[in-house]
């Protein structure tokens, strides 16, 4: 164990399981508030906004404010800002990714198109995707919130951001920039949101391939808790190993 | 020049540019007429039905009936059927595909699926791909009509087949088989349809990648006219040459 002065948390598979509970998870994040510990949700879901997330983790019993969450919505909006300015940003996605644009101060509109950014979008349409390959091919910026392929639901797994991405990404043959986990610009923006340096702060998740590999990729620490999607056989076969790995967030003593 | 006893031939590019006419297709056509020498126009579009593929080149002055089109929604519908029998279809796509797989006497449904497949649907759904992924991911055989990857429009290249297909490639990791040009399955189900050997018949077109190399993936006779997609310098740096390549239609003797 090592005294951190900040955690990045993962959700599906960490803190709970689709809609299930994992308890452990609750006295995790009741042990970082008795030390004071700044503590952050990251996630991929690009397509709720912070309340939402927050009001389901409180439905959960985890304590948690909408400032405690960070979508790779926010991430993105805060990197168009960043590399583009207020630029004009034609979206595909859900409510998550449109608040979190107007919220950054960026103009949503399929005209005089600066950026283009996917988001899982549920309501996916030919002209949508259109729109997105025009631009792009008349020179817009082609961002996408996350490349998760599929995404699990009790009727299967669905398409994911990333599959949808694949549209406009083989149709232009143009390489989007992909903000979410396990790219490090998530974290990058994460950090400078949660206000500890990168060297004090751990990420927490389940999931090897996207968010320890975000951790590793920013060159921070990282756990794996064997809780969600990769089992201690499957950690077993990667090179790179996370800092530590435990079977249950009771595991993790909060120092 | 060589006497061929058949002839298949593209449409956009060889016979009209969109919606321009190419005044050599119509006396090309009238020659294999006065010659009596077969010939089917071998389409990539999936979406129109034949009597509506008949009716443009009616109406641009070439004389065609229905019999004279094959789309690669019929190659696909033949294709299922000889691999497949009457197999349980599920389709994305629009009215030329849904008309050739029902003309097959296959059923078309999102139930016990055998068969998926996709071909370009300009009203495509979040849904539609999901019951995609979920029967592909249930054993499902995946295929798609073509692999074309834009369609030219007067607004600019909006997204073709190939890419809305990626969505489901990519969300299940399932290479799909592709039926229309390059491929040689519709090329090898057009001769079925003309009844003309394929060492007696020359596949004809303006694109080097899908029409000469569906018909050289197919080992036939090939006939490049610089009318549409190819140039004369584009094709100078491709290794495999097409049998014959001319600049107009008119420079083609009818033997």
């Amino acid at each position: 164990m090592k005294h951190y002065k900040g955690y990045l948390i993962d959700l599906d598979g960490t803190m709970y399981r689709g809609e299930e509970k994992i308890e452990a998870a609750s006295r995790f994040v009741q042990k970082l508030i008795e030390k004071e510990l700044p503590y952050l949700f990251v996630t991929n879901n690009s397509s709720r906004t912070p309340k939402q997330v927050a009001d389901k983790l409180v439905s959960m019993g985890i304590p948690t404010t909408e400032g405690h969450v960070f979508t790779t919505s926010m991430a993105t909006a805060q990197y168009i800002d960043e590399t583009h300015g207020k630029a004009n940003t034609f979206m595909i996605g859900e409510n998550g990714l449109e608040e979190a644009l107007i919220n950054q101060g960026l103009k949503v509109t399929d005209k005089d198109v600066d950026v283009v950014v996917m988001g899982i979008d549920r309501n996916i349409t030919y002209e949508k995707l259109s729109i997105a390959c025009l631009a792009i091919r008349n020179g817009a910026r082609f961002l996408s919130t996350n490349g998760d392929v599929a995404i699990p639901t009790e009727r299967g797994l669905l398409p994911g951001n990333g599959s949808l991405t694949s549209v406009v990404r083989v149709s232009t043959g143009v390489e989007p920039t992909f903000i979410g986990k396990p790219e490090s610009i998530i974290v990058d923006q994460a950090l400078e949101v949660l206000g500890v340096p990168l060297d004090d702060t751990v990420m927490v998740g389940d999931n090897y391939q996207t968010d320890i590999m975000a951790g590793i990729n920013a060159n921070m620490d990282t756990l794996l808790v064997h809780t969600g999607v990769t089992s201690k056989e499957q950690l077993a076969i990667e090179k790179k190993k996370p800092t530590w790995s435990i079977d249950s967030l009771d595991d993790w003593t909060v120092l």
